[in-house]
Formats: structure tokens, C-alpha cells, sequence
């Protein structure tokens, strides 16, 4: 790790215990049975312990969507060839794609990264170059990056993220773009789990049963050969991860170190969130899950984080679709928190107060 | 049935299958793997078939909040006393209950209807008032309502959204508010489903196991006492039901007849949604489960409906409190099939059309 990282990760703290007990008590005293909001309660209490505000307000909302391409698709892992990648790429530029339509609606900002796409990119304001390669290597063949590459991967969502704070930042959600990228991230997801191949290697954008057998033979071939060190998140991110993945995992890591939580989307964004976990377990009290994903392996994902997904909407296709989606009910449970009223303002009977402005 | 509800069923017709392929044929147009946005791609088409419209739009929001009493309270059935349904509506009026929260921050507007409440309320431009009665009769000891008081309260339902479609509606989303409501929900539950009341009758507000007993108890007693037909929802609205009930059972019907789609709320909603169901069998193809309540017996009554909840955030509250967390999810499928590219507009390529503009 090289100092820069390594000052990120050091400022993460565990969350503040004063401002949950604050907020756990203000939402017994709303008006409403106590517990009856479910999630949107423990939601708001989270929150209030990761940003230390007792009645934490969410105004600034950022999705960084991280692009990159990987050389594992030579060993056909994927039904859409990489020339998609830039294309999709352009898509989210020219305000097409899913996570354009969600991010409107939601007022979510987008931070759209050309992390390692393999294509040479258009210049424009609505990208953000920062491309360590076009492109990973290919895993089956050795590590899919360098240790530099790795690094400047992972500096790079750093920056991104402090960049976006200084806009204004109150919430993170994560998103990608990369074709190819389910395969890299389940490579993680089995050797951080330990599970095999099998139970995690999903159809991705949709390959047929020969090309998940590829898709499965790659997977167990990166780790075999590669033999990556699963206490070693960092280990396993260069070896069998990608630019995005490690582009996510720095930005995931920032956002914790400055006290904002982040929503996940399924599974690249998971993959990285479990190395930013591995690599500092107290990250896993900021992360939010944002969506249950199809894709196989996304639930054992989800559990070896200890999260439960916020929406199950049989939803597989990235960009951030899924956590842009649950940045919905996770402002609701801040306006809960602070706009309710409670029985007393409110000269609501109580339980314990019957009639009390009867 | 009087002439009124008895026209507004007439008017009920089968969703539009053409605007439906319309709507099918363009998701599978769309820049993603075909079924990656997976339930909101099946909404998308749900709502071209339910407005005829093959991109249909949700610009106006409205939640129909029926407020009431009931006489079954007498049987101790809830942790609150009844003066908490006129405190919580003049909450609601002030713009203090999670009904207000959400709403705003969603962009609803609320219809929040006096069509039963035990008390004389206070007269303001933000409270309808359609009151029936004050408060239903005791259904362990007869008929919860007259066949009357049973028409007149589905007669205000219809009234009140007819009103709101005259000043812009394109989907509506229904709650309530009503101490003991949960006790005629479960008995309108049970008799439809045909199952005991002890897989039905859930703790409500949150009653002890002595008031749950009292409360299956109750919920027995009003089915034995009252013998309703379980194929006809009339005679079992009236029997075991009430005044928000019945409101929003004729606000159902009045949506549909219209062409709108419905966001049901949890278990109280739900109620009114089966009795619609089982008056005009079509009306079940209108209808999108906004949440899946942790009330007992909700899950038995969303399948008895064919359906599957959007949310599962073990809310158990109401006021519509979870149907108008879903709206946004709604919106989103709309929002998707109108306003992302297709792979032509945006060079994408795809399976069949591989590197279309690279």
C-alpha cells in the first residue's frame, strides 16, 4: 500500500455511538408505533453514526460510475464484445443509459470515470480520465494488474471521491461499467468467501451454458494459477480484480475515511466494497446494500459482508442501477428521522400517555 | 350494489394488450441485456397495458388516506386508544405523520379523507370530509356497517378519486389511518383466503400475546356471529369490514375504471384491495403491491392477490406509508422505457448486431 492509500485507511473510524443512541431514541419518540418503519429506523440510525449528526441530512448525491475493460474476455467470458465498453461509455455521456434516467429522477450527480477502458475516449466534461491501461491483463495468464497499476487504480477513485466532497457530498453510491467485469469480481468473490466456482459464477449480461463453463474455467484458472492470498485484500484485488474494481474499492475507502456512508449496487460494486472490508473491516459499518442482484454468487456476497439488500427487483445490469434506486429509501429513513413529529409536538396519546391531548 | 359503484365496475375492461407488446418490444430495444431491469421492466409494461399508453408517463401522484373508527376496539383489540385516529389525522393534517414525510419527499399529493372518524374533526381545506359515521359497530356483536353505511363509504371512495383525477392523477397509491383497523382487515382476510385466524390476526401496533389472543378472539367471533359469504365482497365488507375500508375499495374501483394504476399499501390496504378483487376479478391486473408489511397474515392476502410486494422493509405502520415508498420504483420503470436510448440511437452494439458503430 503506498502512503496515500494507506493515510485514507488510517483516518477510518468506527462509527460515532453517541449520535445512534441520539437518533435511536428520537425515533422511539415519533409518532408512530415504535419499530413500525423497520428498516427506515435502522437506517437512519446507521446513518447518524456514520456521520456523527444525530439528524444527518442527504442533499448531495453522487454516483461514481467507474469504466474499465479486462483482459480476461479473451477466454469468451462474455456474450457483448469489449468494443461496448466505449460505447456504453458514451451512452452515459450523451445521457442514455439506465443509470442517466435513475440519476435524474433520483437528483443524483454522476461521476462517470474512464478508469481502463481499451478504447481511446472522447474529451468531455461529463467524463473523468483517469486510465491507468486500456485495459486489465488477462488473469488466466497472470496477475490482471501490476502493483503500480493497482494503486494508481485504487488512488484514483480516491481522488474522484474527495473531488465530488468538495462539491458537496452527503451519500455515495457506486457504479460500473465493463464488459466482462462479472468475471473478475465473482474470482474475488470465491476466493474471499472460499465458496467454489460453481456457487459463484453467475451468466452475467447473459451466457449461454457453454460460455458459463468458460466463464467458470477462467474463474478457477486466474486463482489457480495467480494463487492469491485471501487475508490479502489487496493481494487479490491486483491479481484477480480490475481497474474499476480497484477504482471502487479507493473511492469506497474515501468516502468511509470522510464520515459519508455509501450504497452499493450488486456484483462488481460488491466485490469491491468485500476488498475494501478485507483491506479495513470497520468499512462494512458504512456500506449500505443497495440491491439484491441476479447474478449467482451477489447473495453469498452480500452475506460475508453481513448486509442485507435494501431491494430485490430480480434486477443484473450495473452501472449503479440498483444502488441509484435504493438512494430513495435511504433519504426517506434521514426524513423520517428529522421531519416527523413526535407525539408531544404532534399531542398524540401514547402508550404510555393515553389521551394525552384528548 | 347501488347504480353509482354498479357503473363504475361496468366500466372495468381488461388492461390494453397492444400497448403492452408496444411497451415489451421497446425494453428489449433498450441499451441493457434484455430483462436486466427485471421487475421494472415487467412494471413498464404493466402500466402501458393498465393506461393504454405504450409509454406511459407518472407525473401526477396522488395518495387517497381514508380515516376511521371501529367499534370492534370495545374487544380490546389495540395497544392505542381510539382517540389516537382523530389526533393522528389532525397529524396528518399538520403535516407531521410519516404519511407527510414521505409524500413530500416524493412528490405525492394527499387526499386524506374523514370517512369514519369517532369524533367531530376539525374543518380545514386539507381534510375531506366524507364521514359515514363515527366509527363502525362492534362486528363481534353484528354487521359492522348497514348494507347503507357499506355503499355510502364506497360511494365516497369513488367521489373522492374521481375529484382527484379531475385535477391530474396518473397513479394512486392508498393508506389509511383508523385505530383496530387491523382486526376487520384480518376477518375480511380470513374469510376470502379461507384460512384460521391464526395465521391471519398479526399484533397490529404492536399488541401483547393476552391482546393478540383478544384479538383472534375478536376477529373469530365477528366471522362466526356474522356468517358472511366469502364469494361475495360486498356481504363481507359490510359484515367484517369498515368505513376506510370500504372507501378505499370504492377508491380502487374508481381508479381502475379509469385506466390508473394502484400502489396498494400493507394489510389494511390490502384488505380493500381483495374485496375489489372479489367484486370484479379485472381489478387484480391494476394493482402493483407497493410493500410486503410484516403483519402477520399480509403474505397470504398479496398472493391470494397474484401479486408480489415491490419493498420488504419489515414496515408494519401504514397511512401508505409503503405505497408511496414504491411509487419511486414506479416512476423509475416509466422513466426507463421512455427515456433510455435504444441500441440503435445509441451505436451500441448488440448480441445480434456486434460492433454496430465501432
Amino acid at each position: 500500500m503506498n502512503e496515500r492509500i494507506q493515510s485514507v485507511i488510517d483516518r477510518i473510524k468506527q462509527p460515532d455511538e453517541k449520535a445512534m443512541a441520539t437518533a435511536r431514541e428520537r425515533q422511539d419518540t415519533l409518532t408512530k408505533p415504535a419499530g413500525s418503519l423497520g428498516r427506515l429506523e435502522e437506517l437512519s440510525i446507521q446513518l447518524a453514526g456514520i456521520t456523527g449528526e444525530a439528524q444527518p441530512k442527504i442533499d448531495d448525491k453522487v454516483i461514481v460510475v467507474m469504466a474499465g475493460d479486462h483482459g480476461v474476455v479473451a477466454e469468451g467470458v462474455s456474450t457483448f464484445p469489449a468494443e461496448v465498453t466505449p460505447q456504453m461509455v458514451a451512452n452515459m455521456v450523451y445521457g442514455g443509459a439506465a443509470i442517466n434516467v435513475l440519476s435524474e429522477q433520483a437528483g443524483v450527480r454522476i461521476a462517470l470515470v474512464d478508469i481502463g477502458v481499451a478504447a481511446e475516449m472522447i474529451d468531455h466534461p461529463k467524463l473523468i480520465n483517469k486510465k491507468v491501461a486500456k485495459g486489465t491483463m488477462n488473469m488466466t495468464q497472470g496477475p490482471a494488474m501490476t502493483e503500480e497499476q493497482t494503486l494508481a487504480a485504487m488512488t484514483a477513485g480516491i481522488e474522484v471521491v474527495e473531488a465530488e466532497i468538495e462539491k458537496g457530498l452527503d451519500i455515495l453510491a457506486t457504479g460500473e461499467m465493463g464488459i466482462g467485469n462479472t468475471t473478475p469480481s465473482a474470482a474475488i468473490a470465491a476466493v474471499l468467501t472460499g465458496q467454489p466456482v460453481d456457487v459463484i459464477v453467475g451468466r452475467g449480461t447473459g451466457v449461454d451454458d457453454m460460455g458459463l463453463e468458460r466463464k467458470q474455467a477462467a474463474v478457477q484458472k486466474a486463482i489457480d494459477v495467480n494463487n492469491p492470498t485471501a487475508e490479502d485484500g489487496f493481494d487479490v484485488l491486483m491479481k484477480v480484480g480490475g481497474f474499476e474494481i480497484a477504482g471502487l474499492t479507493g473511492a469506497i475507502l474515501a468516502a468511509v475515511a470522510h464520515k459519508k456512508p455509501i450504497v452499493i449496487d450488486g456484483f462488481i460494486s460488491t466485490a469491491a466494497a468485500m476488498i475494501a472490508v478485507q483491506l479495513e473491516p470497520k468499512v462494512g459499518n458504512y456500506i449500505i446494500a443497495g440491491h439484491q442482484s441476479q447474478e449467482l454468487g451477489h447473495e453469498l456476497m452480500v452475506k460475508w459482508l453481513g448486509l442485507e439488500a435494501l431491494l430485490d427487483l430480480n434486477m443484473r445490469l450495473g452501472e449503479g442501477s440498483g444502488a441509484v434506486l435504493a438512494l430513495h429509501l435511504v433519504e426517506a429513513a434521514c426524513r423520517i428521522l428529522s421531519d416527523m413529529a413526535t407525539f408531544e409536538e404532534a399531542g398524540v396519546a401514547g402508550k404510555e400517555e393515553p389521551l394525552l391531548a384528548a
